[in-house]
């Protein structure tokens, strides 16, 4: 079958991706490798005089039979060694030096990007023809660098009403207004979307974006349904926004919290899926979606490998990714060289098969917290319909909901606002030596101006509030005791004592 | 001496810098080391679960006695091994990796600004007390950073009226306007830029930044003289804007050049000059001539060591840094971990007097390439008022003028304008196998609305036009093949044959 092409959304880009003109040093750079031209044009330095050669570096060996935390110890044979050269490749995925420390290859360099291309390929089976892959320094780039290509001031994007504090706190320093979509616990409610959408106020900017993090969504952990992707798809494409798809958590599904400890045994001690049960598990995405180049999925390397890698890639159309790699030119250029000669190095002797086995035991890892997390919440705190604890299916944060109208002083010292009681407990948790943090603090709550209709925003109960906590950071004897303490202010404040 | 504070000109922030709210997660990031606390706020993963330990590396071994281009052999005694660990630090300089590629320090690791911040006062001397550095990924980071920390839409900056073409794009896509300023040999002229400032149209928006490239500058090669550094901060005093002094090539003051051989020889040949006597030689900078926090100065490793570092520093006063930090929070969030890591532990391995050697040799290295590439110039092209080869002191890169006027079918074929001719030449040189970059690439044009006076853009003779060419990146043999070629081009198009 051949797939179709991507449509033409250059209609949503910013005034500022419009007014970046081609540097004109780019239109000669072709000549660079012409052998017939010397080349007088570019300030590079020779890179004889790069002060490194000979980098060696130990990473763990796959299948990692003892756990990807076991340490990464020479003396045994559980130890890959990746051993890079200046002017020499020793194995195909191996950027050499001279390359990766020189300038050039905006977008990232070939050896990354043919591993990233391949792992996209086994992942999300593209629906369309002309998509390709931007390396960027991480999830927090690929989103700034987002709300640059499109968005004006003025303009409006849609988010999950509760989102990233950072992201929601980038686009409104830009002037964008963060306009919020109701969620439950199985992420953005279509219905509402659609709503919102079908009776936009005339005369307020339409959204170009919805930002979006599917999976483990930061920060209610809740996960969106597959059927779920698929309404929101179409509501994009009726109404003509792009979604953006951040998704630092997707590897972490750990899926359904099992209270019961004898059934839920059988789960974790089962034998390691097949590489294909893992990608069958895996939720469907917006990438895998789409049709016409209308996602922009942005992956990262932080939650995966490590965070100071500062290294992820965004997938989407290669028309929509031309303005991204332009405006790179002028912020990031490109992530740094070592970065992608070690990730390079490391990824492609692990080869594919050899990341899948790192992302299956990674996965069991957290399915490990995540059960510790769960199990201690259930046991500390007092089955009551004033407390909901949320059990996440991905990620690394749980919520934990409470009825603050339910708080004996509702009324009488908090003036039956739920924020006060919220700030309240916070305050409370970190005097006992526990920190969680409160949702407020994650609030999209921007508006069109003129405003959207009243029920746009709507919740069931505005009573309820929720706190975010993670089971990513710890070990499970801190974790266990700080959630003891989360329970014991939680029991003395609600009089459960 | 007590030195004196940095003057408040936090007024000159943009709409954006004034509208970012601190993240309401960096509020409580202080409690993630304090003992007393259980820390469930933050997305980290564990550092066991990063794939990388005992990452080591071969560098020269200062002096460098055999220059800085010699191959990096660990059989011999003149190279130096950094051995970097997970969890722990073998040398004072080092970072671990588990730290080194974690979230956190959005300033840079401590062990890196340390090393900057002595390397910094070893330079510059600074005159006032509160500044700090700030660890980039490089000066098109830094660069960035600025416009969007100082400018709005429609913010004018002042340029050197040729300058590098993607520091003029970047600000030209964010819609500010970059208004020349007229240059001669020896950069930006002094009273021109006065009569600027001093005539500027009422109306229009005066000035935020003056964007300088003071040492070897791109395009033109020119280094700005001390005694017109203190001209310039003056007016900026006067008039209120703040100095982007983007120094990438500043350790390549390369001295004159000295045509006579038998004289070139005994400075050639010298004896390598002490670190005092190095130091003494180097031009005074902005910086140093600071007294209230006017200037940011932006420094990069990508000469120096290595472009694919992607790395750099801004030095500045502590209250306007604070903005940029708050601003990579939501872009870079930091160098990249391994760069950091590595780079920190070479140069803290050097020490500081390691790295004055390093700089020595460096710069030698461009004195012989400066010199090559003059010498060739002055050997192919013809004597003559229609060229002027313009030998830099500094930097990577040397320009041709040339009359325009001067070509035989100057008013016949070209209509007596001089960029027709430029366009002719370069298609032509390109023809014949070099390439060198014409000076229109690089034009600072903008305009402020209401406009300003005609003189302000006035220049001597529009009829010179010019080339640039950098001797950086090729060899010496391939250098002299692209400038024969290029001096044949132009003897045969003005008639010198």
């Amino acid at each position: 079958m051949v797939l179709p092409e991507s449509k033409d959304l250059t209609h949503l880009f910013s005034e500022e991706t419009n007014a970046r003109k081609p540097s004109p040093l780019k239109t000669c750079i072709h000549l660079f490798n012409d052998p017939n031209i010397i080349f007088l044009g570019g300030g590079l330095p020779m890179s004889d005089y790069f002060p490194w050669d000979n980098l060696t570096v130990d990473s763990p060996l796959p299948p990692f039979t003892k756990g990807i935390g076991a340490p990464i110890d020479p003396a045994t044979n559980d130890v890959l060694k990746a051993d890079l050269k200046k002017n020499e490749k020793l194995d195909e995925g191996d950027i050499p030096f001279a390359r990766a420390l020189q300038y050039g290859f905006s977008a990232g360099q070939p050896e990354l990007l043919k591993f990233l291309r391949e792992h996209t390929t086994i992942i999300h089976d593209l629906q369309y023809q002309d998509w390709d892959v931007v390396a960027t320094t991480g999830n927090t780039n690929s989103w700034e660098s987002t709300l640059r290509v499109f968005c004006n001031k003025g303009d409006v994007i849609l988010a999950e009403a509760y989102s990233f504090s950072s992201s929601l706190a980038a686009a409104q320093a830009q002037g964008v207004i963060t306009f919020p979509v109701p969620i439950d616990e199985h992420g953005i409610i279509p219905s509402k979307l659609a709503n919102i959408l079908d009776n936009w106020t005339p005369g307020a900017p339409k959204p170009k974006l919805l930002y979006t993090i599917p999976t483990g969504q930061n920060p209610t952990g809740s996960s969106l349904s597959d059927d779920r992707k698929e309404e929101i798809y179409k509501i994009a494409q009726k109404h003509d926004f792009i979604i953006i798809e951040d998704e630092p958590y997707y590897f972490l599904q750990v899926g359904k919290y099992i209270k019961d400890l004898k059934e839920r045994s059988n789960v974790e001690t089962e034998v390691k899926p097949s590489h294909e049960e893992f990608l069958k598990s895996l939720a469907k995405t917006f990438l895998s979606l789409d049709t016409e180049g209308r996602v922009i999925r942005m992956d990262s390397f932080s939650k995966v490998l490590a965070p100071g890698s500062r290294l992820g890639w965004i997938t989407g159309s290669k028309r929509l990714l031309k303005a991204y790699v332009a405006l790179h030119e002028m912020t990031i250029q490109a992530p740094a060289g070592f970065t992608q000669a070690l990730v390079s190095s490391t990824l492609n002797k692990w080869g594919q098969s050899g990341y899948i086995d790192w992302l299956i035991c990674l996965r069991h890892e957290y399915l490990l917290k995540r059960n510790h997390a769960i199990d201690a919440l259930f046991k500390y705190i007092p089955e009551s319909p004033v407390f909901t604890i949320n059990p996440p299916i991905a990620g690394m944060f749980f919520t934990v909901n409470i009825d603050a109208s339910a708080h004996p002083e509702f009324a009488s010292k908090f003036h039956s606002d739920p924020l006060k009681v919220e700030q309240h407990i916070y305050e409370t948790v970190v005097k006992n030596g526990v920190l969680v943090v409160p949702g407020i603090w994650f609030i999209a709550d921007g508006e069109t101006s003129p405003a959207q209709p009243k029920d746009s925003k709507e919740v069931s109960n505005p009573n309820i509030i929720f706190f975010r906590g993670t089971y990513a950071a710890v070990s499970p004897e801190k974790l266990d005791a700080g959630l003891k303490r989360l329970a014991d202010v939680l029991k003395q404040e609600f009089g459960f004592n």
